[in-house]
């Protein structure tokens, strides 16, 4: 069990006027039990109530043992899970995880008309939006791992090189170096196809002149990293430098932005600004960031339409783009971790212009 | 838009008095419409009325165009997607596909209070179990596949094997052979390590006398395949021996089994007897199998529990396993698809104990 976290959280409820939640996601109940459980179709729920008290609801295929600090409520696969459960909830309001399949919600809401479901995944994101000590290792040791995946990666173009292929040696390094799984579609993108954000690596073959976007990431210790380089194969023309140039000031005009107290949407301003200067304001197509931790996207949004502030400890995504549909798509990706008095950037790889094959 | 399937969809939409159902996974959207979308944290909802009506709600970045067949309502990341759901839906009941993540469900009963939730997978789930020419061709397909490329990883089997790399390698070669993604876990075990059934690759390495299971899968042509195939590294012991029998007698009952008409529950008893007769009943600790199709894992239920009656077109696992703690776990599993007179088994790798190395 991790006291501290539930106590955080335990605050956080009593801010919002919630007295009973159910976590049920993998990431949320890890980060307050450290019992890592993929449920699947079957019913996890951390049942937590405003004094910190956690009783812990699940198939008992996933092996976890009652103990003093946690029970356990175990059910089997020829069991309506969802009793137990409903069996325990006080009246009212209660505090539901967004992710919560609705066959569970519905089955609680029939067996317990006297209860009202509302959205209670924000005290657990607000807690996870400040990454504790522990936390802060892990995602430095898990970027500091992507700094050398990426860097094989652009190794490894070469004439005849394959979008998918690519993609599947870089989940191959990622176990090398002790990634948890080798799950996730890595994006590597040639030429025109890098002009579409969320192209999924297909059997394109690399082109002299073809700009090669690296998207990667994957879990190391729970924790991810995620990290984004573009490199050009053989030449670059002068228009793909321009962008080029242009996304890395934007990169780094977002990271310069960031401090504590500043509005994570003026981070995403600050960079958009730079790509708008230049002509390129339609072509930059998403927010400039997302948070990262036990999952790859979390809370908070950097986006224009994001209300949080940064803090230290928050840890997120810097990721300007710009896409030229049939041409051309660059983007420069690094994580940053806000601190007392700016930030630190996870990653280290190299972002100079690199024309490589 | 898949009408024919839409058509079966709304009949069964009427048996079961559902006069509007929301649609949201990524499978039963795909389905029904053509369309593979994955909407992560955004909304996705095919709306369905019993006249066999469709209307998809969905983020702009989905990129779906609106037709006459298919009507499209898109939202912005900034809008509230909820809302023109709710602005469409008639009041009383409604059915809620089983995954759709809490915080849209909850977000839709506060904008609609006179709407009444209920599950309403079913519709789809009982269309889907029965397989249409089309997808009975791309189920072929994929376990064609399967068969090379685990007699691929039992041919990778060699001193210094470590689960973990082969695993990866496995990965590899399902994208060689045109996989749709590197996704997943596949499960190599060795020894010890097989007697749980759900041990993941690790850095163990290869001993002379482990068993080697090998359980892959993946999506191809959207469609999955799943195997299992077990293997002795260099020498067998009687024991090994004894249980690997047992379990191919097993799994040759199961099949044996298969016939239009039979309860799948009898199914699993006719494989079941085999390993309890053998004296290994306590050993063969999960359901016999599964459905298969859009999702590795997908209704029916091939076990002691289940309700269903195999019908023509009706695509499940057969894999009984014995794990002995500590010592070997031995599984095998092929696909069978119902037919008219009995099943067709979609897997033709070998099945006669192996030794390799």
């Amino acid at each position: 069990m991790k006291s501290d976290r539930i106590a955080r959280v335990a605050a956080y409820m009593k801010e919002q006027s919630l007295t009973q939640i159910v976590v049920t996601s993998t990431a949320a109940v890890y980060y307050l039990t450290g019992l890592w459980i993929e449920p699947h179709e079957r019913m996890l729920a951390l049942y937590l109530t405003e004094d910190g008290t956690a009783t812990l609801f699940g198939n008992e295929i996933f092996g976890v043992e009652s103990s003093k600090e946690l029970p356990v409520i175990a059910h089997k696969d020829s069991d309506n899970p969802v009793a137990d459960l409903a069996a325990v909830l006080r009246p009212g309001t209660l505090g539901v995880d967004k992710f919560w399949p609705s066959k569970f919600l519905i089955g609680l809401m029939q067996a317990r008309p006297d209860i009202t479901p509302v959205l209670g995944s924000a005290p657990i994101d607000t807690a996870r939006r400040f990454k504790d000590a522990e936390e802060q290792d892990a995602l430095r040791r898990a970027s500091r791992i992507n700094d050398q995946v990426v860097q094989a990666a652009i190794a490894a173009v070469c004439e005849g090189a394959v979008e998918i292929e690519l993609a599947a040696s870089i989940n191959k390094t990622f176990m090398d170096h002790g990634a948890d799984n080798s799950d996730g579609v890595q994006l590597v993108c040639f030429g025109a196809n890098a002009a579409d954000p969320h192209h999924a690596p297909d059997h394109s073959v690399i082109q002299p002149g073809d700009c090669v976007v690296f998207d990667i990431f994957t879990p190391i210790g729970r924790y991810w990293c995620d990290m984004t380089r573009t490199v050009f194969y053989k030449t670059v023309s002068e228009e793909q430098r321009q962008v080029y140039e242009t996304v890395k000031a934007a990169n780094l005009a977002g990271i310069s932005a960031v401090a504590p107290g500043v509005p994570l949407r003026e981070i995403d301003r600050a960079a958009r600004s730079v790509i708008e200067q230049a002509g390129y304001g339609p072509y930059f197509t998403h927010r400039l960031g997302h948070g990262i931790g036990l999952e790859c996207h979390e809370p908070p949004d950097v986006s224009a339409a994001s209300d949080a502030v940064a803090k230290p400890g928050m840890v997120f995504s810097i990721e300007p783009g710009i896409y030229l549909p049939g041409k051309v798509g660059v983007r420069i990706e690094d994580l940053v971790m806000v601190t007392e008095n700016g930030c630190e950037v996870l990653n280290r790889a190299p972002k100079d212009l690199m024309i490589v094959g």
